[in-house]
């Protein structure tokens, strides 16, 4: 099915005559495509079947009922949730227990409630609610999440935009931007194999990030790190430690971070958690406890008793890793056999997390997204790893092949690559 | 331990050498509560562990992972809840599956959500975002309560209150009030078996509420059912249908209601619900969605495959009443051979819910709990069930007697019913 590229040659090299046999060419591959009735999707980041099947011991678990604090899990109470599940994840982010809460089954909740309790009373280095401010601004790295930015659109906050680099975000533009305009009260970031692009933040922009000077007193850096422990290879990345960086910076409650067991174990049911300053987790908490008596803490005893350390959750990880990467390296194979040398399009080869960036021609990744439509692929909408949707360059397509059985994450990326390819040759032909 | 009591005739009947000596005699009594050093806590509406234990076959559940929709409730998505779960709820609350939500361990959780989407955003019949009023204002009936009046001061949301009588709220000044204060945005019911004194919310009341007209075009009724099926007689209360009566009325998105197995299987690893009009079902779930990918879906078909039918909650709820029928029919005991006949106290005896609701002599009641507490038994503080705490007639005591065994409910009822004594002494001597 993915055959190697017949023509080596860059796409805009080719002669009108050259172009127009091209562009013939990839008509009847599409064709081809679309007659094969395919139904495939490619859109969001959910683990496979398989992926979950590695957590189902947790359907019989916990064995007891009882936390390591002598309380019944199963009763009312306990806000930052239990101390084992905090003391496992503290270790694994780096961070003291006392600054780790443990909630329910999903940290963009966690980071709703946040924005919530920013907007309604402000920070804990607020002059007041951000709610009141005349215009709050938020830094936005791109391409970046999606759900983070409808987020910020349903609060009205206004988003700036600026490049995500190999190394993380843009840190001269950011720190220019923030050091005037005391309207930007945040950044949201992705620190570990980032949404989509797999970028990793270096210790060195992520040390300026902590330090840089803000215009506006309680600037925040959204840490979310989503992907903290999902490697793709060996070569384990370290997320950079923000909270410690930012403790020493003199701005201890800039950043607060956000992880989740959603792609660790049940991506539906596991436990998220938030992590900052001993000041930030009480603020949170306190506000929390106006609406809230406590997370399940049954279902964070079940993680707890299952991972059995923070190194369990390391181990898990192995075991995930082993059933993505042929995945992603499917991707990359068929990427790179078919779009190899023709200079319509570059893709990022990432190390973890759940994605692959694929950058085609400048005006062309909504006709991609459209055509694989039409032939029963289902893709990201274009653009919508940007804030509102909008790709200014029409040119980036997040790529998710967690889900889909390996032979179905060939096939659609053989898929793409027909779709990529017609739609570039029609865009040269205009 | 419990004796009738000594003196049938009202303690304000009384000659001064009598008071006199009553009082001597309870400081003694009192003095003698105190060596006993006791350590008993009637605090919190939380079910006894014997409660809990009856769930006890949701840690060995699901047994399968599929709902009944083919999805895998492990994987994320399905922002409504699972359809068996909705149905099931459906049928016991009276409303259709497509007018329930099913969401995570706490409905009080959904309330604060609500009231973020009516503050941020507005009602489905809303002229503005509440926040962008100048002033909001809740009816709460009193006693009421107390997370319902801290939410609300948590949004500075002005609170008024009306009288909770036996029918439940005081319709007559309830219309009185909203019919000519655009400000008045709601009001707060718990309409079966209420927090604190038991009433049940009558039909007429609540057509009343349906049916009354309001200043404010989105004016709603948080119908806090939380203790729907909490019987403690076979004679069981069936809650008015507010729902349909709204719509009768004209005003489908009045109500907003209200409940969760908190009390029915595990109190903090329950399954919660909101149910409304379609379109307030939609509203709600539309800004979820901006924040938030979906709910525990494994712990809702744990829920679904524990009850196997609506029915099969009703039988579960027997279970929960032969263990604490017997503590409220203790309380009751213990009260009125200590304190009946001396018209220094009235108390509820609720036919359900969690709490019975004393009324001691006006200006005691924080005198009563300060004895209490000093003599080693905990209770709810006086004034908790008014907003911001403020009881004007400092005479109301929330009693919940589901969590302590049944001796110690006893014990700690005698102990009450001697710091109600005391108190009463002092104060009328004084």
């Amino acid at each position: 099915m993915t055959e190697p590229s017949q023509n080596p040659v860059p796409l805009s090299a080719l002669s009108a005559d050259q172009l127009a046999a091209f562009l013939t060419e990839q008509r009847a591959a599409y064709d081809a495509l679309k007659a094969r009735d395919l139904k495939l999707d490619l859109t969001r980041g959910k683990p496979a079947s398989s992926q979950l099947d590695l957590s189902d011991a947790l359907l019989t678990l916990p064995t007891s009922t009882t936390d390591a604090a002598g309380v019944d899990v199963r009763n009312y109470g306990g806000l930052e949730g239990i101390r084992e599940i905090r003391e496992m994840f503290a270790d694994l982010l780096w961070v003291e227990p006392e600054q780790v809460v443990a909630g329910g089954n999903s940290s963009l909740v966690m980071m709703r409630e946040v924005l919530v309790d920013l907007w309604l009373k402000g920070g804990v280095d607020s002059e007041r609610p951000w709610g009141q401010e005349e215009k709050v601004t938020f830094i936005c790295p791109v391409p970046g999440y999606d759900r983070h930015f409808t987020l910020l659109e349903w609060f009205g906050i206004d988003m700036i935009t600026v490049p995500m680099n190999d190394d993380g975000p843009d840190a001269e533009a950011v720190a220019r931007l923030v050091a005037s305009d005391p309207s930007i009260k945040g950044i949201w970031i992705v620190p570990t194999y980032a949404n989509p692009s797999g970028s990793i933040v270096s210790q060195e922009i992520a040390a300026r990030l902590a330090s840089m000077p803000t215009a506006a007193p309680d600037f925040k850096i959204f840490w979310d790190n989503a992907y903290a422990f999902h490697h793709l290879t060996e070569d384990e990345a370290k997320s950079a430690d923000i909270l410690s960086l930012a403790a020493a910076a003199g701005h201890p409650h800039r950043p607060i971070m956000f992880a989740s067991t959603s792609k660790i174990t049940y991506a539906g049911a596991g436990v998220a958690f938030l992590a900052g300053s001993v000041e930030t987790v009480k603020w949170y908490t306190g506000h929390l406890g106006k609406g809230a008596i406590g997370p399940d803490k049954l279902n964070q005893l079940r993680h707890a008793q299952f991972f059995g350390s923070a190194q369990g959750v390391r181990d898990h990880m192995v075991k995930h890793r082993e059933i993505i990467a042929p995945k992603f390296a499917e991707v990359e194979r068929v990427l790179s056999e078919r779009l190899g040398g023709l200079e319509v399009a570059t893709w990022t080869k990432p190390t973890g997390g759940y994605f692959v960036s694929l950058d085609v021609l400048d005006g062309t990744a909504s006709r991609v997204v459209q055509l694989a439509k039409e032939a029963g692929i289902a893709l990201t909408p274009a653009g919508s790893s940007f804030p509102k949707g909008d790709d200014p360059r029409d040119r980036n397509i997040r790529l998710a092949p967690t889900f889909p059985a390996p032979a179905a994450v060939t096939e659609a990326m053989d898929a793409v690559a027909t779709c990529v390819l017609l739609a570039a040759a029609e865009h040269l032909s205009a």
